[in-house]
């Protein structure tokens, strides 16, 4: 038995054929056709079938489909309410397919799914309450409560990227100042980069950018740094404060065992995750007698979209 | 049949006897002894057994017994983990109790009780997920999700208070700088009123104080803007400001349906959330989508930590 995960993003959606360890076995991946949900629900559909008959599986060699989505869903009913970059508005995608495919059928956030598929399939494994938050173009979390997910209200919250780090700071795509998106995202990290290279010409972030900036990404820092470079360390570590005050605000409110860290930043790996442990454990003296929380990278890498979507149907 | 509701603070310990609807029948006051929870428990009980003896009830005219103390809990335990104020470690107060009575005996922060007490007796009765947020000496929190009290992991979570606002900013109670509780705690409006003060000599507010900023108190800069005063209206507007985007990031957390708010400064009343309530709305356009919540104020009043450890026993 398989299962079928959909894993939507504003440029493709990817759709993959998973077992039961969480192993994608063979995928497919569409374009995005923005403001036509329906039409976009059909080239899914063709995609599915596809990827079974080429496995010369049907549906009832599936224990179910589960869907990933950006934008705000509301799980129960199955419907995209509102997706900025796809322009879909009130999407009922679980019943468009549902049409289509006589399975369970399941939709959530692509950061909650991120979250549980890491905790159903990947490092969360140990864990019954996990946060994952995912440093990519903004910053994704998803809350995992007794080995469950935990959506928030109608499906609409654990949006932990838009909470104050520093209220009247740097401008975040919610619209409000400060936000913690606006300091630990990738593309927060590729800004304040930016910003120490301007003001330090002998960086030697300038070399490995080759002289222009615009070849700076997350890397530029963390490359530098680990070679002793003296303004990519202040970027570093300004960084590591950031991400560390973030995750001790989540860790006082959820108390989690573990904080999954995903996205193209994880990639540095146990040294990254020791520099915010340290950090952490340093400054969290508030806190001595509470208890301990694992600091660890999420796993699933590349195809977690689809992974964490599977995970929906097997939690 | 009737609850006991025992709230346990750093001053005294009351001990209410409370019927089916939430009202305290009637209460005992013990002074708190520090460092030595088992003679504190032993005169707790022994007030217990007088608020029996007076009302001519046994322990069997009664549902159980409910307690909520400051500090951290074991709750499933029924382990005061640690009260600094109180100076108790590791004081297992349920055992101590369930000696002298053969009933239900329930622990959890005192926070966490305020919002079940609401929710089960107050002003959330008809929400199933409210937050409620305690500005008093501190900022306490609670957070229901589906009528049941969330407690966070091994019961030490909902540490709302202390979330960044203005990371780096005042300095807070748990050894971090700019959490929301240095913010909006009436500590914090006091101080920033006597700050406004210092600045303003010609506002209304020193005659409100009698000329001395000894006499400062949280109603201060309330009565002084409903009396049209600027520096008070700049103190009051700040403090809405700071409280409102702090409930936000709880909203885009949690997307509870109400946000309770109790402690003294929720004696302003309706025109006080009305303001916190436009502020919101008016700042919180990336989530337009979102579900509305509620800004109410607590009704349980002075007995509010009596009635929050009864509900503990009805919930």
């Amino acid at each position: 038995m398989y299962y079928i995960g959909i894993d939507i993003g504003g440029m493709s959606i990817k759709i993959g054929l998973v077992d039961d360890t969480g192993k994608v076995l063979c995928k497919k991946k569409v374009s995005t056709i923005k403001g036509d949900a329906q039409k976009m629900m059909d080239i899914t559909a063709d995609a599915i079938d596809a990827l079974l008959a080429e496995n010369s599986l049907t549906v009832k060699d599936l224990y179910g489909i589960g869907i990933g989505s950006p934008g705000l869903i509301s799980s129960k009913t199955g419907v995209i309410e509102c997706a900025y970059n796809l322009e879909w508005f009130k999407a009922p995608i679980v019943d468009m397919l549902k049409k289509r495919f006589d399975t369970k059928i399941l939709l959530s956030n692509d950061a909650n799914v991120a979250a549980l598929g890491e905790v159903i399939f990947g490092a969360g494994k140990p864990y019954d309450d996990v946060i994952m938050v995912t440093l990519g173009t903004g910053v994704g979390a998803g809350v995992i409560i007794d080995k469950k997910l935990y959506e928030g209200g109608e499906s609409k919250g654990t949006e932990l990227g838009h909470t104050t780090l520093i209220l009247g700071g740097e401008p975040c795509s919610c619209g409000r100042n400060g936000c913690l998106e606006s300091y630990v995202s990738a593309t927060a990290l590729i800004r304040d980069t930016k910003r120490a290279m301007e003001k330090n010409k002998d960086s030697l972030m300038w070399t490995l950018a080759e002289g222009s900036i615009d070849n700076v990404n997350g890397m530029t820092a963390f490359t530098a740094y680990k070679q002793g470079d003296k303004t990519a360390i202040e970027v570093v570590n300004t960084f590591v404060m950031y991400l560390s005050e973030g995750l001790m605000n989540f860790m006082n409110i959820f108390r989690p065992q573990a904080i999954i860290i995903g996205g193209g930043i994880s990639g540095e790996g146990k040294y990254f995750t020791d520099l915010v442990d340290n950090y952490c454990k340093s400054k969290n003296y508030g806190f001595l007698n509470a208890p301990k929380v694992d600091i660890i990278v999420a796993t699933n890498g590349n195809d977690a979209g689809i992974i964490g979507a599977a995970s929906l149907i097997k939690a």
